[in-house]
């Protein structure tokens, strides 16, 4: 077997050549074998008493496959919040109903339960509620029969509408967030009822997207016990002006795009709080700091993936 | 209602101040107001007959949300792929056990099944085969009667207890790639048995991982009619020195790290291609091409991002 590499170097880099003589029934090797090679020692990958996998991680494909590699058949995990998504508004149809000059499609409860879904939880219900204040204080008892979180879209600004507050108070809920110094996401309420939180989000669909990312997100972690319940933060070059909205903390959507070692930011051209179209591109969210009016491109500035880098 | 910003208002930037004038009925605005300030326009969003989302685009959270608000409730979706992944070797015992002193236990169905499963299959079924000729037969033969792809790991080298390829031989498939020039890798077989195709991945945990993405991964997603079936690739600094495997293609497992503007890429040590517990802290795969012997630390270097940056 002329050129042969033995089978156990054949995923390593180096390889010996065997040469078989004919005849006698023995083999030359053509190069020097060193000790060990092609030997992984035992304990090579860790030492014993190391810690492979922390509390807090989550488990990946291939924590998954270490933690089977070390015998772990049934680790302690967290339970998966109960989640229902509520938008609210009386201007919402359903999607396969055709909107009237002053309706809108519903589409908060698909990102949310999407977004919920990929924060690790189990999503238990969803609908539209109308700008009725029995109907609110209905849904919302409702869902807690079933769920461990409720998040609710719109009806939390400060309109005749806006029934999400009033209803959570005649529930008895406390209210520890009315609003949030943040752009967008400034009408953003978070209370408890009895040990259930209760996020009350914006009802623009950007505006959604960010507050859920920024503030619902965490929280629905942190009840599953994840070590890092925050999205990765990072400081890359603006790809282009990016607009503050002082006194708030502004999140512009944008994109990544690492080229030749140099990571930027792009922000994207959004029509509002309401442009889902543009969002739908986004993977950052570019943040301008409270006290500032605006960047220029090739400035630093701060960014939060909304990709979460653990595979 | 003194310095209540009026409610179309509430999460955009701009306020006006509005002063009841007691008395009258009237209001009296603070500051003048520009005609459509604070009006949304009629397709701002977009244009009739703009595409919103192309065919083969992931229906992401923020993308059903998009589908939901233009009115698509049942767009037209792909099949999920049903997968069947097999761990081949007579030296594995399942995770319950504790392995002998030349046995380990399986890790590459767990590994593989999620990789699978984010990549948007479904896996049907998983397990073991040992080193034995009918028994690898069968497995295939069983696989192939429940799922439209069979990954199967380990038996694919050029020992006499590598018995895939023979196997595959025996049923009756057309071999397509029996090694790829490629580190780690290299004993990677790809067939079809009818309209199925069989990835045949190498038995070390890294090597299935690497060859996973790099190989199997595109062919699944292009099987559910996806319009980019590669994970994303960039080109960042090397973060430490990073050696090559010339005459073949290497792929070393790294991190990215994002810091005031530099991508830099970090080469994970890792003792070898069983080495999963090194393997499992990666976020890319550092691309070493087949004529160069190496990196060193600043270099520009091209990664593979193991992550998908779609949401």
């Amino acid at each position: 077997m002329t050129g042969a590499p033995i089978p156990s170097g054949a995923d390593g880099v180096e390889k010996i050549e065997v040469i078989s003589v004919p005849g006698d029934g023995t083999v030359m090797l053509q190069s020097p074998v060193k000790p060990g090679q092609f030997i992984t020692p035992r304990g090579i990958e860790a030492r014993a008493g190391e810690v492979m996998v922390r509390a807090g991680e989550r488990i990946t494909p291939a924590v998954a496959a270490v933690l089977a590699s070390f015998g772990y058949s049934r680790p302690v995990v967290s339970c998966r919040p109960k989640v229902t998504v509520l938008s609210t508004g009386s201007e919402l149809v359903e999607v396969g109903l055709k909107p009237g000059p002053s309706q809108i499609r519903n589409s908060n409860t698909y990102s949310l339960a999407g977004y919920a879904a990929a924060a690790g939880c189990e999503v238990v219900s969803s609908g539209i509620v109308h700008d009725d204040f029995d109907a609110t204080c209905s849904a919302i008892t409702e869902a807690l029969a079933s769920s461990d979180v409720v998040i609710l879209s719109g009806g939390v600004s400060m309109g005749d509408y806006d029934l999400v507050k009033p209803a959570l108070l005649e529930l008895g809920a406390e209210i520890l967030v009315e609003k949030v110094a943040m752009h967008p996401g400034k009408p953003t309420v978070f209370a408890m009822i009895g040990q259930k939180p209760i996020f009350g989000l914006p009802g623009n669909p950007v505006s959604v997207a960010v507050s859920f990312h920024v503030l619902a997100r965490p929280a629905l972690l942190k009840m599953q016990g994840a070590g890092e319940n925050h999205l990765p933060r990072f400081a890359a070059y603006a790809g282009g002006p990016v607009k503050g909205a002082p006194p708030r903390r502004s999140h512009q959507p944008g994109r990544l795009i690492i080229r030749d070692g140099r990571a930027e930011v792009v922000p994207l051209k959004w029509s509002g709080s309401s442009d889902l179209v543009a969002f739908m591109q986004a993977d950052v969210l570019i943040v301008v700091p409270e006290d500032c009016q605006g960047y220029n491109a090739g400035d630093i500035v701060e960014a939060i993936s909304l990709i979460d880098f653990k595979l």
